[in-house]
């Protein structure tokens, strides 16, 4: 028997299984400096344990979004060796801040199956939780993804599909305990706008680009435990390339959106999110982004701004589908999220 | 109104006014880290904790250097974001180390405003100051750089051209508290060279060159949180290129002049600085000093020496300019600081 | 007289001799961030802190093969900086865990010298150790490696070739303090093969390949401030190719051999290795091993397994030499370690 790991096929997930997910992972000041390498990261509350502790924090948390690669990272070897695509989230929360010693773990439940009717591939919808050393849930997230079946033979599980909330509604979001915007210092966090000065509807063109080069989107990769061969190995695609971790992208955008949200500060919802075209090395990856939603929090002086975060190599602005509705090939990802912000 | 920042013009700068600057930074034992995968740095002041208490300190701080980046890159959204060039340093003093821990935070004042006889671009001085968390000053300089107007038809103010000192008398470099080299172990430090061994007017080749990639400097841009578009948007020039953050050419010069300059350890002053030509990925740097001066100081066993250090992508050792006082094309940086050395 | 470091030629080594090498490290959470950045690395013990305590230890330690990178670089500007190969390893153990926090330093004693026939070179056989903040010895290990004179005139000296023992005894094999696998979680290690699963003979291709870039395999090398030239200056060889140093090579293959070796926790020997073909960007990375031997070890729950790791760049897995018994130019590492394994 081969020892190494072939990963799991269509027909090996079954609804209502639970995965617990290996290698659980230590973080520390070390991948909050590479997470400001790799992404122009600048949001105040992430980057100064001062800020932060202004905001009633007990100290500068690690960044959201690597607190979410490092759980995403740990399901891969189990949900997505053999993915053909990663189709969707749903029901993102963020439930704790992860602190510099912290460690995490994963584990994720079959919540549906669906055998495509070509026969060879089927959907799996899982929901991950990632947990700290004091088992306390720290984020969740439904993902579902397409998965090739390892015997065309194996008959066809009864369809399950999960009924997922189109968005998380702000009566559920969680805000971190103590959080207090009421003394935030808009000066020190870069831009005066506060959750009163966005209005839904709004969109707005945050300016910067990044080229991607191979080093950088591999060391992230890798940083979260990302294992899936199409990241690093240059044979495994026919035509040579590499295609770029969907989650360096969400990184690389969210970080270059700061230039217009800078006070968008706490990720605390992911309501939907698409990979829309791959990525590749020498990509100029810029951002836009939509105000969707807004609601009142009752945390002291926080307010939540439901956000649609487009990443796109190139075109123009605000440009999202073509006329028959498919996305645009220039864009990359298509995000919406709940983000804290000041009142 | 546009929520992103467009960077301030010519016009907006006014002597005398302060500009306190955006998103305080921690730093960690992740910095320290990165800066020795990103340098050749070998100083062991930095390198090690214990060597660092031999000396007198309580630990190995952050690289002087690091810490002059982070200070830098605070200023970029208020300074140079539509600067044109980047033309000098002055007045420059590291007042306190900064240690792992602690967070920094810029604020700088414009000392002085020149509008250029073209009618479309101004020079502005600013002093700018580097605090950590006990609002106590670890770092000070003075940087010109020639601006845009945003208007053209805007006033040109009245003309103010600070007076700096060509260089930092000695007598006004602070040492940091507790350094004591008289039992400075020259043995782990990596070359017996003395302060006393060292003349003025000597030069030394440091034989050693480093090869850039896109990546690495990008990262050591990035983690500065220094966001000026040039080095990061391979669309933002007509020839394609990511022209290179001039800091990461002075840490590069400086960790590769270890090799002579072993003993040179801490960085006190920063006289001048001119970033004589672009360097690109793929530029080979190489580095040369020339031992501009000499100063007893008052701390036991320690000296400090004042350093010529140039920076180059080919040519031959100790060329600086041409014979009409240019420049040569192949010299990157013409670096002139005092740093402290054991007796 | 120069002050820059023209390294030692063979005739400055005389057997007895003891070199203690410059500039001590202090590692941190840091260096272990980056080592996950540049390595898939993912053994549970060096990635989660509650991991490592549930085997019996403080805390999750640095990465054994970093801590031989960070002993190994020192020694290049003693050892290797005329080298013209290396070429063997041997007796290498691991003595104590490294831990975030701690100081390394390194002296090695010249235990062999034998110049070559053609009077141009020589072999320098060194033993080295590893030392910790507490003068304990962490690791040690011979190595020898081919040696340029820098006088063809100077005489040779008497050749003194060391019997090195061609393997670590296992009872010579030293288990870290406290360790104890035998609540050793399998599923959260990754894979379920403990040690009994593995037979003498047996290979394992371990799958995945890595597609190697110049930013990554220099950062890997500077970080352990290695700064053999041949590695960052591209226009220090002929064909402006930068040589990648072998111990990158060695950690990519550990680190891919978790796919088949999740419980091949900590090498704690090293008894042979031979970097078999350069290695340059571009080359995707891959690895086999086999099972050499196996020992029962004191410590509860632990064994040790004896391993042939392979590292090629493409080729057929399992093939290692030509007819003739040259490695096929393929084959970039062949390393024959101990490492200890859950009962």
């Amino acid at each position: 028997m081969a020892k190494t790991n072939a990963g799991r096929f269509f027909e090996d997930y079954a609804v209502g299984r639970r995965i617990d997910h290996a290698v659980p992972r230590s973080v520390s000041g070390g991948e909050r400096a590479l997470y400001h390498a790799l992404y122009p990261a600048r949001h105040a509350v992430y980057s100064s344990d001062q800020f932060a502790q202004s905001c009633g924090l007990a100290a500068s948390p690690i960044d959201d979004l690597a607190a979410f690669h490092v759980v995403f990272g740990k399901t891969v070897p189990d949900v997505s060796l053999n993915a053909v695509a990663n189709l969707g989230y749903a029901e993102g929360r963020w439930l704790r801040p992860v602190w510099p010693g912290d460690t995490l773990r994963a584990s994720s439940e079959v919540i549906g199956v669906k055998q495509n009717s070509n026969g060879k591939t089927g959907v799996v919808w899982v929901r991950t939780r990632g947990m700290n050393q004091r088992d306390e849930t720290v984020l969740e997230y439904v993902r579902w993804v397409m998965v090739r079946k390892g015997d065309i033979a194996a008959p066809a599980p009864a369809t399950v599909v999960p009924e997922l909330r189109p968005v998380v509604a702000p009566q559920d979001l969680v805000i971190p305990e103590g959080l207090d915007f009421t003394g935030y210092d808009f000066s020190l966090a870069g831009e005066p706008h506060r959750w009163g000065d966005y209005e839904v509807g709004e969109t707005i063109d945050h300016v910067d680009g990044v080229t991607i080069e191979e080093a950088e989107h591999m060391m992230a990769t890798r940083l979260w435990q990302n294992t899936a061969k199409v990241h690093f190995d240059a044979t495994f695609r026919p035509d040579g390339q590499r295609l770029i971790y969907g989650g360096h992208v969400i990184s690389m955008a969210r970080a270059l959106s700061f230039n217009g949200l800078a006070n968008a500060q706490m990720i605390v919802g992911l309501n939907a999110g698409a990979h829309a075209n791959p990525c590749f090395a020498g990509d100029t990856i810029r951002a836009w982004s939509e105000v969707v939603d807004k609601a009142e929090l009752a945390a002291p002086g926080v307010g939540a701004l439901r956000l649609r975060l487009v990443a796109t190599r190139g075109g123009a602005p605000f440009a999202l589908r073509a006329a028959d509705g498919a996305y645009l090939p220039e864009v990359l990802l298509d995000l919406d999220y709940w983000v804290l912000c000041p009142l």
